[in-house]
């Protein structure tokens, strides 16, 4: 089917409760359907949204288009959780139905705020002849998850701002309100992150100026920049789009990156001391548009959306598409951004059907489902190839191949079921420190494999499409490792 | 608002996705909202339905009327899980779109055959003049979750049963299918459990006969007959509508009970050396329409509507009602039954944040939310009350006066929170043992309390609506306790 602009702007009670139920049972029955991670009740997902804690509980929302597997008309849709992990459907909380956000409720952030949540978000307004404008809206949330947005703008673009300007990261800094947004200069289509300031939250907003994050140019445009506090220093993550790869390389069609500075300096736009020089967030094929936040306790949390821009993926003719990553903990260690599946991850752990390994093992027992965890060390100096979601005839798997004497990982999906963005190829390589014991931290959930390298030194995140009774795990030749298997529980 | 006929029956597609969006959001974002039960995704649910296990997970579906707090025209939404305890959404998976099921896709069952899960089930039919005939219908959910309905019924109501006749039961035994029936008989409109027989289930149904289950007359009709085998019993667990309440008494509008037998005679029909005095099932003001079944291994588990027939609740103005129990798995203990929590039912603890007490104590620490599990045991020779969901000011909890010496609980919700059914009491009475120490384990869910007593001898479950601030834990005077205090996360 093609979708049309007109069809993908139909306005949603032009829609049938029968449509909407129809496409929640086949998203909701899908074999690839995540069982452990947030996935859509129907249509497309992208950006998760307003990440915060608040009234005792974590919140995330995510971007939607609930009628197909294509970017039409976004609203937010909620989640709740006590623990980061277990994840309560609460409904569209955001949806387009004022003049600024005719055309899609879009990406934005959450703040906690005397008893209610004000969430910060782009609206974005066609006119017309389909020009743009963006405006940078609020609206207030309530502890029953009422909204009531404001009725004027916080604030549009300034005339050196093309129509991409969104994505407002909202955060309280010294009894001041800043917001952080992605911005392309208009006379020369640069990427910029830019940062504006208020004292009043509802009002009262003035551009404080780009920010100074590195001395490249990063791009044409800067999408869902967050900044995030971690063990004392700033991080930066963020979206440059049309990135050189000579600055940084990275082989997604768009990537999503961090600096790390000393400090940020609000009142001059800078992060102090930048590492200049961005570096992947993620190592596999489908991670982007990350969303950071500190916690009230400072401790520093990430969620992804899993899934890229201009991408299809197989279950697009399912009328779904897409999930978020699991949460992911922040730590630096060493000038290296580390990131953690949350304590709380454990609780899915099927404990009475743990299996422990160790020994120069050719194979592991084959899990019941794709849905597992697995955390293994791989002794140093040996190279070979471990296979996940391997089929009985050896022809399709998920494989990894290790070098751990030279220092390298090398993620081969190309084999493991139905293909997605070969375009940009269907290997990912990591590099490792060499002769070096290998640490991996797996985590399988039908269609989507979370690979903690070396305690999170690195992430591989990617989507793969496999029969689901694909689900052998082996060496291609015996090899020295020991670690643990569990089944995990759904969400 | 008044709920017409015509609303009620309205067809799906003419509702708008907006309205359905709006009240998902409703539901999901509510105060009273359950953490870790089912609940409607929207609208009203009531009997749990093909509760089996099947392609590795445990499924069960829900009655439910999408659009309203009221019985309209009902479907099947569908929920998975791998433990029991953590279910997953999966949509609409029987919806009334036949001749057969006109009115409404009605109870029934599941059993796994050959790859497929078979659904036989009530098709709810009426003429233009609101005459109903009930069709008793199959239908077969592949492993996509993909249902494609049988074109024909597998049978319709004998003539010497009225237009009640519907809940099948599908059980296998001995190499043939047999379903069990609620049925009021035409000519006396008396309450009976109907067996019909086939041995080639999608075809040659014929009636074995009203089953003999006990001397007593069953009331005026029975719903939702479950046959399950628990540890070398037969047991049968009923809702026998107007049962005469000097056979056994109960004070909920209608009842849900249970008989043992020391088997079942498949081929005359009979509860052998039935116990004949019918038991509550549950032992507070909200259950009904259990559903029970042996797993693969042979347990037996059972899990309940939460709500009643012909009973408003408080969220009915938010446009959503009822709840599941959660699973119980079952147990004979000389000659009694007991329900006890599924084990996973621990894996929702937050261990961190376990609070252990013992000693003479006025009180527990406060929860952070109406969202724990507490268990105790109050040594015998006492009397008192242990208030729950308190409210600072001491005039609102949730009263369990218990009495050690001469063996009795009281349960009184008349001060917790808005008034529910009161026309049937606000307190339910529960006999025990003399001179012994009384073991409770409580559940509470915002708006849901599962009390297991005595290791389950007893359960009463019941729902409350007090402020979500009330949470205060405490005795009316220093009382002999201990125990452990869990805060548990959303399933």
């Amino acid at each position: 089917m093609e979708w049309t602009r007109e069809m993908r702007y139909r306005p949603y009670q032009d829609y049938s409760a029968m449509d909407l139920l129809k496409l929640q049972r086949q998203a909701g029955s899908s074999p690839y359907q995540l069982h452990y991670h947030i996935h859509p009740a129907s249509g497309l997902l992208n950006d998760p949204n307003g990440f915060n804690f608040f009234n005792h509980e974590w919140h995330v929302s995510y971007q939607n288009f609930p009628f197909g597997a294509v970017h039409g008309l976004k609203s937010w849709m909620h989640m709740s959780s006590t623990d980061l992990v277990h994840w309560q459907p609460r409904g569209m909380v955001l949806t387009p139905d004022t003049q600024y956000d005719s055309h899609g409720a879009y990406s934005g952030s959450a703040l906690a705020k005397d008893g209610h949540l004000f969430l910060m978000y782009t609206g974005n307004h066609r006119d017309k002849d389909w020009t743009r404008t963006p405006y940078q809206l609020g609206a207030w949330m309530d502890k029953k998850g009422q909204v009531e947005k404001l009725k004027q703008p916080l604030f549009s673009k300034p005339t050196n701002i093309s129509e991409h300007f969104r994505d407002p990261q909202l955060l309280e800094h010294n009894g001041h309100y800043y917001a952080i947004l992605g911005a392309q200069t208009a006379d020369d289509e640069a990427g910029h992150i830019d940062l504006w300031e208020s004292d009043q939250l509802e009002d009262g907003w003035h551009e404080v100026g780009l920010v100074q994050i590195s001395q490249y140019q990063m791009g044409y445009m800067v999408e869902c920049p967050n900044l995030v506090f971690v063990d004392d220093h700033a991080v930066m993550i963020f979206c440059p789009q049309g990135l050189n790869k000579q600055v940084s390389d990275y082989q997604n069609i768009y990537p999503n990156m961090y600096l790390i500075g000393d400090n940020f300096d609000f009142d001059h736009a800078a992060l102090i001391n930048s590492s200049n020089t961005p570096v992947n967030l993620d190592y596999g094929f489908d991670v982007y548009a990350s969303q950071a936040f500190n916690a009230p306790d400072g401790r520093a949390y990430v969620i992804s959306w899993v899934g890229l821009p201009d991408t299809t993926y197989p279950t697009d003719d399912e009328n779904w598409a897409n999930c978020l990553s699991q949460v992911k903990e922040l730590h630096i260690r060493d000038g290296q951004l580390y990131q953690q599946p949350v304590e709380a991850m454990r609780t899915l752990r099927i404990e009475s059907k743990r299996y422990e390994f160790a020994g120069t093992l050719p194979m592991m027992p084959e899990p019941l489902s794709q849905q597992y965890e697995l955390a293994m060390t791989i002794e140093k100096k040996q190279t070979g190839t471990l296979h996940l979601l391997g089929s009985q005839d050896g022809k399709h798997s998920l494989a990894l191949h290790f070098d751990t004497k030279q220092g390298q990982l090398v993620i081969d999906r190309d084999q493991v079921g139905q293909p997605v963005a070969t375009d940009h190829g269907t290997t990912r390589t990591i590099q490792l420190p060499e002769q070096q014991n290998l640490k991996l931290h797996i985590y399988i959930d039908h269609s989507l494999a979370e690979i903690f390298i070396n305690d999170g030194a690195q992430v591989a995140t990617l989507r793969y499409f496999a029969d689901q009774n694909n689900n052998r795990i082996y060496f291609n030749q015996p090899t020295k490792v020991q670690g643990s298997l569990w089944p995990l529980s759904n969400m």
